[in-house]
């Protein structure tokens, strides 16, 4: 019998951040596929859209005006997912009906005026803006008593549930801390209290020089596939230096985070020859007054696309009811991506 | 300030099964929807396909012939993601990167010879004939030496990934245990140390008492949408009395399982007057060969659509990097699927 071969055979790899595992079948990515194919979005956007609820003065559902932004733009949520004014309680049956009230603001963030970008046809300058702003609003967010965790993050793509082209993220920040974020401080916590050390900055040092994973670097930030990467051409966006949230990022440092961003998102729309859909999120500390020395801030992009435009991976029966399944190495997607820089 | 409502403010619910929260957002079904919107499968398909793969007398990829089967039919799949001969062995640097091989075996499942039929369009006597092959399958696969946990899965329609509506489904059999049981196996253990009784009976009987969020019942079955459903529109499937798994079930329990899987999958089909997606997966104890005294098997349908036959909730942005999230209660979505029975 042959020996064991992570580019060979299947195998489950494990996700550091989470703590769970993910399962790999790199042999499977021949299977042919007649399932569903993906509508890709149109390309031809005009700069400005009479009909579009985010587009500088236009009226919104609520029949507030848009201002004529020049940059970015922020509101709140007309359709949010959280209210701020929600009662407090809780909700109790013999243990086993357990709801707890939950309060929050959602926001939306308008990353340009023009109609007809993405922020990989957008100038790093600008994109920088956005930078500027998802600082100014997570410490916004984030001092508010009320507020214990800020999920600032984007959906591109029709396939991504973006209901609006029109170039934009979200915020929804809220009391509690939720599941992800929360796996996510117990594995950075529990690392730093044994190592002395964040689990990124030891885990981006052995990427690094392993250098099989990598995709876009600067001198402040990496982008990689991640070892434990779920979604086909996932990755992962690390600062060098050790820090847990946007209040910590030094000008430099936002500058050099508009550049990776900039880079990244070329190199996807490359990849398929599509403006590519994905969704991403910024992971950073709690802001429920608690200390996280162990925290470093760093952001996700889940991409669906498998193997073209219109082929994506689905997260359905097995993924949902055992385990994440990922059909190419992370490996193979990573020198693919790199290829294209 | 008015009280905590949970059909009306924001709030968390607690998972039992899984010890996670899900995000509820009862006033958010208001939101318009301009996003992407799914093809509905066509409804006219032959009795029989040539060019299916799944047909009886067709040849497959690997060049076998189906037989002219007249029932139910299994076979190992062609392209699957877990092999049997994977050397064991494991990978490891500094702690960071760890992975280790996984065998297993799946196979697809026939669920009947005639092409253009799902589940719901069956007879509750042919029905049976693929809960006795589940049957048949678990416990000849649970009971292979390296074969620790066996995953029963359906995934129907396009839309969940399903590349050939012939109705079939699928098993993944593998040598771990993966993380959404192991979750399972975790609170059900507990609880069942605790109280000596199984979690699933004393849910199952609140839940009578309760009857808001029922949908249908025999009498060794109910279905229902739980407490903390995800999906829209998700429920799930709990004998009556307390058994691990299928090697477990009586004859007449057989019966009313086939009997509640006609009934469900019927009323889903009514809600959006379509062949109603979705991706289903029977939960039972792992066949690691430890003791599982608090397993109680049960079977989750995980239904994608939220409005209609084409718009789906779509699992993304805030779901992927905080909690899954949900606009209905459950209470309101097994209002709207009884009203159908
Ligand atoms: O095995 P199939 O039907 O080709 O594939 C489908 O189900 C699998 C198991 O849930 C998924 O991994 C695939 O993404 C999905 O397309
Ligand atoms: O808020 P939007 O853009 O209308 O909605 C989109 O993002 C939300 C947050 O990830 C999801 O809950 C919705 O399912 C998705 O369609």
């Amino acid at each position: 019998m042959s020996t064991f071969d992570i580019t060979e055979h299947s195998h489950r790899r494990f996700n550091q951040l989470l703590g769970e595992w993910v399962l790999v079948s790199p042999h499977r990515s021949k299977r042919p596929w007649q399932g569903q194919q993906e509508t890709t979005e149109k390309d031809s956007r005009p700069a400005f859209d009479p009909t579009c609820y985010l587009c500088p003065g236009n009226v919104r559902a609520n029949g507030e005006k848009n201002p004529d932004y020049p940059s970015t733009f922020v509101f709140v949520n007309d359709f949010a997912a959280l209210q701020a004014e929600s009662p407090s309680g809780s909700f109790e049956k013999q243990g086993l009906l357990r709801a707890e009230s939950e309060r929050g603001i959602c926001k939306v963030i308008c990353f340009s005026p023009r109609h007809d970008l993405t922020l990989s046809d957008m100038e790093t300058t600008e994109i920088r803006k956005v930078v500027d702003l998802w600082q100014e609003q997570y410490l916004e967010l984030g001092a508010l008593e009320e507020i214990g965790y800020v999920q600032i993050f984007e959906n591109k793509g029709s396939v991504m549930g973006s209901s609006n082209p029109h170039p934009h993220g979200q915020i929804w920040a809220q009391s509690s801390v939720p599941g992800e974020p929360a796996k996510e401080t117990e594995q950075q916590e529990a690392y730093f209290q044994q190592h002395g050390r964040s689990l990124l900055s030891d885990y981006l040092a052995l990427e690094l020089e392993e250098k099989t994973r990598l995709v876009v670097e600067n001198e402040h930030f990496v982008a990689l596939v991640p070892f434990w990467a779920v979604w086909p051409f996932e990755t992962i966006v690390i600062p060098r230096r050790h820090f847990g949230h946007l209040g910590q990022i030094t000008d430099e440092e936002k500058d050099a985070y508009a550049d990776t961003m900039k880079r990244l998102s070329s190199v996807y729309d490359k990849l398929f020859n599509t403006s590519f859909p994905y969704s991403a999120g910024i992971h950073q500390s709690p802001t429920d007054g608690k200390d996280y020395p162990g925290w470093h801030l760093h952001m996700h992009f889940y991409p669906p696309l498998l193997r073209s435009a219109t082929v994506k991976k689905f997260m359905v029966g097995y993924e949902l009811m055992a385990d994440p399944q990922r059909d190419i190495t992370p490996e193979s997607a990573a020198d693919r991506l790199r290829g294209l820089l």
